[in-house]
């Protein structure tokens, strides 16, 4: 079969690999449909995880039917089914109190063993499921395979976002970053009832690209000041920071008013990022590091698609599983805002 | 000055009386410019409260600018305001945990003393507001005075039954009872990201009206069926019930599904409603009594306002002061849904 | 093997029924050392549930070791473990959302088809576990088999019932019904801060039984004055009931002040328990009726165990697995008031 | 009168001052029974605060009785009451939606201009409330002015530290810092129902002390050890942070096990405390800055001492007002635990 194989930074092939089997009565392989690159892909990509391992199929959002299946998988194979990009015994402690992140068994598709034991991922034409029981879902008749493989991650991260963000009907939102995550965690907090929503993005053209989605964005030189404006001078009642750096999370907090809760659901690394405490003093302010989790959440996710929030609104390209490295390029530099990868029909 | 006096049952007439002083320090007169009559107000009309005195100038609903205010008042004299139907002092240890209609020195105006001491009502030139300095809010540049009623009382009894529902994004509510609280609650479910929401209501033309509010309004006998289609066959989510009968609230414990809640909006005054214990039990449901208190609610309703819902839109009549006999005779017949009074430009 | 065969009303026997074996790879049978008769197992006992099939082996409480197991199971052959009361698949999306006794595919043990497909019970030397990966937990080394049978079904319903009743530091707590769930659930009220527990239970030998496990119980008649009294007239914060029937639920009703919360713990069965709705409008009620989960819980009832709360106290008696008729007689008549059978040491 | 004046850094001294007068109907002028020195107070003793006013009386824990009242001060003269710390208007929409030390026209008794307009502090025979009517609470028979004063701060702010982690029962409870607020904190959390609490405190003679408070202390360096000990590795539930530094505040943060919370309610100052953004990431942990509120929790605090907790019982040194000096070098070096200062009888 053809998959999408990481050779080294900036360098991905699609190559020759051999199709997937099941290793245990739980595994399934799912024939994959669609598959998207997500910002977290691009870590690799740019050579910020030194020693991910040359090989690597990568990808964790995708979508497809089953192929082949364990005695254990309670899917048909043929069966419409959307992945989890966490992977979780389901078992567990963690998995039973809804904390599949932190299952000890748990690891991410087409990320090697940075988050657990290393799984290929989803960007192919066949991907082997562990724990197929819980890691997959079935996709109902009214959500297309390109939507489903949005519950498995970006949406469902975009809308525990505004979960954790506990945002009610007339709240002041702000969001940090125009990407992906921080445009649907912009759209999910109108559909949340949010009064108003304001991004932070430096790039222009992802400003401009925001706003085609119907999304409000700014510098964030200009962020706190706008978020100030709409609420009496007070600041946001919440900000989600979806990018994952020290400036982010800075410009998050600058922005919240008293009382505030920021979400951080960008992938952290930092181990001193320089902390505004007498401020978060002052103003009561509550720092929530978030995970979406599409085990837990993608029933609520479908419902979200449901009530009017359709991801595949931001696709802005549609490329064969061929065309992966250009899929790379054009996501990498911004030339691209979210591209899905048809793997079949 | 001119007030709507109530005579006794079906008989209100606009009246001359005296216009209100403050009584002490907290008191404030308000100059009405708009008041509304509301579902409770037909409570005595229809004589369905036995004593209920004739004399008592009626209505709760009302907005206007501040006339006269006691020194611990801290609104300027001209300063538009609007009121809380729930008088409180806003002092007390129930008031000060936000449970304002416990409040013991608590009382609702234009009710005679049903609720509590007998405060005269708004649907008149002026009023004399107790507690002004808790019962009043200021009403923003952006709200009419007909909007900013609408936060004295329905719509935040409408926001309320949403709150305590714990409605959530892509979830399916039901509704009971397509009077102005079961649009709004419609209104607000919706905004508050319902995937569908669905209201019951046995009068055809009310389900017409509704449709023409934007809500979807079915026969009771078909609203359980209605939410299960809706659902999977599992049932409502949440259910708010928004008359105050033995029916309605049978009606709305049906519909609901697994883990579901029921919230109990409508004044009940039943000592044996006939309660279906087992169905409830085998469905692990939750039932909350629940009352609007715009005192703690008032600024998230009007961030609920500022968000899309204009309260405004379900006022279909607009009449004079003069004409308030005729505005209670249209609404306690269904001819209008909802009578505005102007009492003053 | 042996094991509690229910024969008709009033009448149980210890009797000769094959070994069972798993029926699936997620089966497992358990060796059980101790089980228990729980107040739900005198239903059919009492003959309140017609056409319940002669046969069936009884008991859901029940803890023990992993005699043989399914090759999906995760626990070793020998390693101690307890079941939950309730059986459920863990996988679909009831059981995602934590709501397992909602699951399509599940039962009870031990109560033929009554709560789904029958399944023998745990009162024998021997029992299948369905699912049980999921039903299934490890015992920890610090808690004897007697204490973590509880946590299967009547310490966890207690506990339950704290959480549903949102029970705070300084709260003061009705509970009505002094048996095993009345006791442990004042107990866990105890644990979780109430500043006072009053327990309302009309036989007065477990009035005093009560007394002996260290909780205040009162009769009926006492139970409103004595929560007014502890609140200055206002009446409970919440109330626990944890007896089943339309005047337990009403005695719970009448005792709680104002914006409480009733938490109906017993089994309920009334298609018409006359509910005071003036009542419960007047003082803002919420009313939860609410079903022990083990699997979500048994993690936080551990942890109950270890802060304090040792639920072998309530044991009064402890008998061999073939007095079980004995230890039925007893218990349904209030000579005893917790039976632990002793089925291997 | 005699108070105690700030002279300079290091230098209390009790003088003749004019007895203080109500200055508006809202405020009454109390003659103070007891009043405590808090940890706050050594900020300025300690020269932390530059340009903190010579002159200033300070103190803001303190009870007694109602000497002299406004006309809208709900309290008889004569009545027992007792302060909270942060003063409040109780009328604006922060403090309508409980956010009292976020109040634009309030501060803090006893610390010049600090937190808001100076308004001299309690450590005297008389002392200014303003808000009277808001600030101020009836104190309980059950209750003696010294425990009275403790709901004014500490102890309120040790328990919303408490209810901020989100404590429930059989959770393992890290505290950091053995001071008062620590050790009461430490004591609410076993109120709770905590399984398990550690406090880390470098101070060796404190951790003696704690450790007669009946609180288990260990040093920072076997803090995170200890805690991973006690959860079979995992981590805290939820760390409690009582100190104020950034130090604290990274201890805090590395024993709090996956998806915990951290409760920063030390009062922090810092621009760039170096926080471990990855870890926080990685454990999905939430941190909340949160300041006690007397207004808005103290019922809930006079339950907490009717449940058990004595903040007397960590009182060392009880002395008249006219050792105050004295009464604050035994607290800055450690000497005293915590001093009450007996100002009338």
């Amino acid at each position: 079969m053809r998959a999408v194989v990481y050779r080294g930074p900036g360098k991905v092939e699609v190559q020759d690999v051999p199709v997937p089997r099941p290793l245990g009565p739980r595994d399934a392989v799912v024939r994959v449909t669609r598959a998207a690159v997500c910002g977290t892909d691009l870590h690799p990509y740019r050579g910020e995880l030194p020693g991910f391992p040359a090989g690597t199929v990568l990808g964790h959002e995708f979508a497809g039917r089953v192929h082949e299946a364990g005695p254990e998988v309670p899917f048909a194979v043929g069966e419409r089914v959307f992945a989890s990009d966490v992977i979780a015994c389901g078992r567990c402690s963690d998995c039973l109190r809804g904390r599949h992140y932190q299952c000890g068994a748990g690891s991410l598709f087409g990320y090697a063993d940075v988050a657990g034991p290393s799984v290929d991922g989803g960007q192919a034409q066949y991907v082997r499921v562990p724990f197929a029981d819980v890691v997959l879902a079935h996709t109902p008749d009214s959500v297309t395979d390109e939507q489903a493989l949005f519950v498995g991650d970006v949406l469902t991260t975009a809308y525990a976002g505004v979960r954790a963000a506990r945002c009610e009907p007339g709240d002041v939102l702000g969001v940090v970053g125009a990407g992906p995550v921080g445009v649907l965690a912009a759209r999910c907090g109108a559909l949340a009832g949010a009064a108003e929503v304001v991004v932070a993005e430096p790039d222009a053209r992802r400003r401009e690209q925001a706003a085609e989605f119907g999304v409000r964005a700014v510098a964030p030189a200009d962020f706190a000041a706008a978020l100030r404006a709409a609420t009496g001078g007070r600041g946001a009642d919440a900000v989600i920071e979806a990018v994952g750096s020290d400036t982010a999370l800075a410009c998050a907090l600058d922005a919240t008013g008293p009382c505030g809760t920021v979400v951080a659901l960008g992938a952290h690394h930092s181990t001193a990022m320089p902390f505004p405490t007498g401020q978060a003093f002052a103003r009561e302010l509550s720092v929530r590091f978030t995970v979406g989790n599409p085990i837990a959440l993608r029933d609520r996710v479908l419902g979200v698609i449901r009530a009017g929030v359709d991801p595949g609104g931001i696709v802005t390209h549609r490329l064969p599983l061929e065309a992966a490295a250009e899929a790379y390029r054009l996501f990498d530099r911004h030339r691209a805002f979210k591209v899905v990868l048809e793997c079949a029909s």
